[in-house]
């Protein structure tokens, strides 16, 4: 925890500040007095019981400042109670993960003296979080100050202010030391080691420390694939017909390691206490609207809204929407295979070193078009998955997951499949997938990390010419922090970094046969994209709240179908490759009929595989059979001690 | 619950008598008092506070008869621990499910005054079975009178008499009047109606009902495939070209009923309480033996076997023995053609009545041989399977499902594979088809009810000798009826009910496009099935113990499996139709490639479908996150409740 800053709290004494909430400078004073009064209210009186300041500022405070910002912290007793509402598991001291418990506090195994420092920042700042999400309206039927803002009892507090705008931003503070310890260990020193994958759960959580241990094991499971194909390009093996072998090797491969993955995934987040937390209820998201209703499930009012009026949004805007877009994207395509054809024919007439490169040109405008259009219709997607106004967060993801996903696999892949299946061309399809590859690593990698620390340098430097002495100093004021970290980008969240890696699995699984280097680009790309994205976590944006995860959701389930269409591309490849052709001179339906046959053998060993390899490994499996045995146990007892003795049972 | 009969205990107070328990006649004096006693022990001295006297012998009793037959009861409050004991779950004055407490008891719907009534008699001996089960050695080293019967701390006492062989059986009393009522509603009366699934879950619990359930709905349906499919032998359109509509209806149909099976398997799972009803921790089977170990999950002492023996056991033996009776069937199945081929070519030599009737002989002779062989494979599964050595009873079932399915589905399919893909001869196909199914189906119904009924009345008719005149009397002394029932056949469970089942949707859908009225017999079939069945469970056999549960297991997935198989075989089918094939004149690989298309298209929207359509239907998953809610929020006020007063935690 980090010493070295601390507020006064309105008794006198010192907190150590986690979280920033920033309010809009306008903030009427009794909204702001009625807020930090909850915030601040015992919980037995439906407050959240923390500890807020407002930030004093600095000593180059000027006045644009923003004045409303707040601090907010909590006693270390209270951050033990909010683990033990969010249903933190920790070690125990037997070695096992269970959920803590306050009463319990001293069988847990780094538990010490008052417990200071058994939370993690990360965690503290989520317990936080936890809670100032939990603070609910009592009898208030607006905020203070604004009677438009309507409230009802067990409305969100802090989600109604969010949504309604008066609340700028709420996210928690980034700890020097910490921070310098761990890109030092990531990123700072080149180095052929792992990940501290520990290290950054300790400090972003543990969905981005998954996300991370997932590219370096995706790296590493690439390497095999790389090494077998560095000869295919060294010793241009271009009779495309010992490819075959390195495509049958590739589809075993991934279904391998995605299976083994499972298993990985899930002793990383035993080891982190994830794999067996119960979730909590989930809250309606904050874009959810709808008229004020009774929720079925927990009792509570809250807004509904008619699960057929979504359906129709659904079916009659939403796939419709998607469906004209995947046309357009064909339409681009087929724009530019004209391209393509121009190029070609001027590079014919009159070949120059220069139409020579124009044969490329094409491909790379094509490949820039793409990342456009992926980027544009990310928007609306987004748009239109908020308006079909899904209640949870979870649903919102998965329906814009599933409409991303759909429209970029396209978007990428189609010209591929084009010029593949219905061409036939394979140099062109080595040339097109190498150009699209290489071309989107290199958009992707500025457009991911570079541009925005650019930005963010081009922004500080005004800050700068503020501050120039204090930005040297270790010892940086707490509202200078706070300031500054304000002004840094929001991290998104995982999405677009997972949806690269998925692209990138497509482009080394799909078409492996005609392209064994793709491997080793992707290997390399990977390589820098750990340490651009590790800089970016570290250096460009906000700290971002941790999200407690048990495996990388429906990313698994992404990147498995991907593996099955890809049985089916290079099933396909293999059937067209002219040495497999040679087996069968005399029919070709022979030919297509084997092919076909070795598809649904492949296409079954792969689900009896999935069916047969356990998602969890052994140890854990016990390791958790043991901790529900034990409570089956103990509930065993409790029933028989409270029966026996004929007690009134507390449940 | 049955009040007509009662014995007195040892306190002279009557009690209901429930299960029986049988020891061998020449059983050790000290041995049964050692067993009584423990039996009759209170709970805090470990043993199962239950009720037992011995059987005295009828006036009818002879010297031959056993004098070791115990009948088992419990007093109700003893029930009604238990039925905590075993989480059973009731209907809550809210309409809810919850999981019974003793407690509140009161706040169960249907419970009155003192809880007489509130249990079924089968829950009463399913209760019992769980607390016999769970009655376990203390420091006894051996069982009394028998030094070789080692026992260990935490053994179940009654599994190891039983795999010892001094404990022939013990199984639950029928009861008379609740039995006629349920076999009047259920088959004696011709009805169109529903089968009385509820009656049958209160008579022989949930997994019967299921069973039941599933029976019934498989049979609905079967109905608009079997309506369709009877106009086309009715209008003999045996250009199977017209078939190909049918098939596809098939497909849509087969994918969409097991969909709609697990909808309604959860509502029915609901309603008796099982569906979220927690799984108690598995005890080995009563055959799994090994060297006393440490159980690492429980810590109790338990033999172990080492998992790498098993695997190599199951790798080494079982695999090449499953392979070898497939190679069997195959020679089995191609003698069958040598055969048919002889018979035709008599017939085409000299055609008279006699040699028509020929044809069908090898037919029916292959029919008679499958089913001879899947009996002695089955024998020589569960061998191997018990061999095995698995540690849990469900384990153990899913190798022997999976071993009997594979060679039962090859056995039974294999020919008509053979004639549909490599003879390509439809007219075969069909005739086949239709011997198979039919052969099959009366030698099951044969085999099933009417074999076990004639071999129980010519068992029963020397016991009538003895009692003519009781047998009429509505009040059989309770001596007589444990001596009638102790003789019956046991019911060894639902697995032979559902593999008939399997193999029948086999029949109507892997080559439903060549012999649509296969529906039709499969419909007529399974009516007669719902009686014979109902019949064997009411009259045939011994009362089994209710098993809960929650779903049909691994059988809806080897359905599912099925009906993947039954799009490939028909799309292959469909592929070969000559209507299909005169689109494509010039190229029979543009018709593969159209057919391959499309199988993988009914594919991909078969899994897509399998995961649109949610398994629990809306408004009981709203029940259980209602109820999963109320949990957290009560563990949520416990833990603030006994955290703030820093009292210690009792879990």
């Amino acid at each position: 925890m980090q010493k070295s800053l601390s507020v006064y709290d309105s008794d006198g004494s010192t907190f150590a500040p986690l979280v920033v909430i920033e309010l809009v400078s306008e903030t009427k004073e009794e909204a702001i007095a009625w807020l930090l009064n909850r915030v601040r209210d015992k919980q037995q009186d439906g407050g959240a019981e923390l500890l807020v300041e407002q930030l004093t500022p600095g000593a180059q405070g000027t006045e644009k400042d923003n004045p409303n910002v707040y601090v907010v912290g909590a006693s270390w007793q209270r951050l033990l109670y909010g683990a033990e509402d969010v249903g933190l598991f920790k070690e125990f001291n037997d070695g096992s993960m269970r959920g803590f418990t306050y009463a319990n506090k001293h069988n847990f195994k780094e538990f010490q003296g008052d417990g200071d420092g058994f939370l993690s920042m990360a965690e503290c700042q989520y317990i936080i979080k936890h809670e100032l999400d939990n603070l609910r309206a009592k009898d208030e039927a607006h905020v203070p100050g604004y009677p438009k803002m309507k409230l009802y009892p067990g409305k969100s507090v802090i989600r109604r202010m969010q949504s309604k705008g008066i609340l700028v931003q709420v996210f928690p503070l980034h700890e020097k030391e910490e921070l310098k310890r761990l890109s030092f260990s990531w990123f700072k020193k080149i180095k052929l080691s792992f990940q501290p994958l520990d290290d950054i759960r300790h400090y972003f959580g543990e969905g981005m420390a998954l996300y991370f241990g997932f590219l370096e094991y995706f790296t590493l499971a690439l390497i095999p694939m790389a090494l077998i194909g560095i000869p295919y390009y060294l010793f241009d093996w271009e009779d495309y017909d010992k490819f075959t072998v390195f495509a049958g090797f590739n589809l075993v491969w991934c279904t391998v390691i995605l299976e083994l993955w499972k298993r990985l995934s899930a002793s990383l987040a035993y080891g982190w206490g994830t794999l067996s937390r119960k979730k909590a209820f989930e809250e309606p998201r904050p874009g959810f609207h709808g008229v004020l209703g009774v929720n079925p499930v927990t009792g509570r009012a809250e807004p509904l809204y008619s699960n057929a009026k979504r359906q129709l949004r659904i079916y009659l805007v939403s796939v419709p929407f998607v469906l004209l877009c995947l046309y357009l994207s064909l339409y681009v395509m087929m724009i530019y295979f004209d391209m393509e054809g121009w190029a070609l024919m001027i590079h014919d007439e009159e070949p120059t070193f220069w139409t020579g490169l124009l044969l490329f040109i094409p491909s790379i405008i094509y490949a820039v078009v793409i990342e456009i259009m992926n980027l544009i219709y990310r928007y609306a997607a987004e748009f239109l998955t908020g308006w079909e106004n899904h209640r949870l967060e979870s649903t919102f993801q998965n329906h814009l997951v599933l409409k991303v996903l759909v429209f970029n696999f396209f978007n990428c892949f189609a010209s591929l499949f084009y010029i593949a299946f219905v061409m036939q061309d394979m140099v062109l399809l080595r040339q097109s997938l190498a150009t699209l590859l290489i071309t989107s690593q290199i958009l992707n990698q500025i457009m991911e990390a570079f541009l925005p620390y650019w930005l963010q340098r081009r922004r500080n430097k005004k800050a700068h010419k503020r501050m120039i002495k204090t930005m040297e100093d270790k010892e940086l004021p707490l509202s200078e922090q706070v300031k500054l970290e304000a002004d840094m980008s929001t991290y998104l969240g995982t999405f677009d970094d997972y949806l690269e890696l998925f692209l990138l699995f497509g482009y080394v699984s799909l078409f492996s046969c005609v392209y064994p280097l793709a491997a080793v680009l992707v290997v390399l790309n990977n390589v820098t994209e750990v340490y651009s994205d590790a800089f970016k976590m570290c250096k460009v944006f906000k700290r971002p709240f941790s999200e407690p995860a048990a495996n990388i959701g429906v990313w698994q389930l992404a990147f498995e179908a991907m593996s099955v269409i890809a049985v089916v591309t290079n099933c396909a490849l293999i059937g067209m490759s002219p040495k497999v052709k040679s087996y069968f001179p005399e029919s070709e339906t022979q030919l297509i009929l084997w092919v076909v046959g070795f598809e649904h053998f492949l296409l079954a060993s792969k689900f009896i595989l999935t069916f047969v390899i356990p998602d969890v490994p052994k140890h854990i499996q016990i390791k958790l059979s043991r901790l529900e045995f034990e409570s089956l146990e103990a509930l065993k007892k409790r029933v028989k001690h409270f029966g026996k003795d004929k007690l009134q049972n507390l449940g």
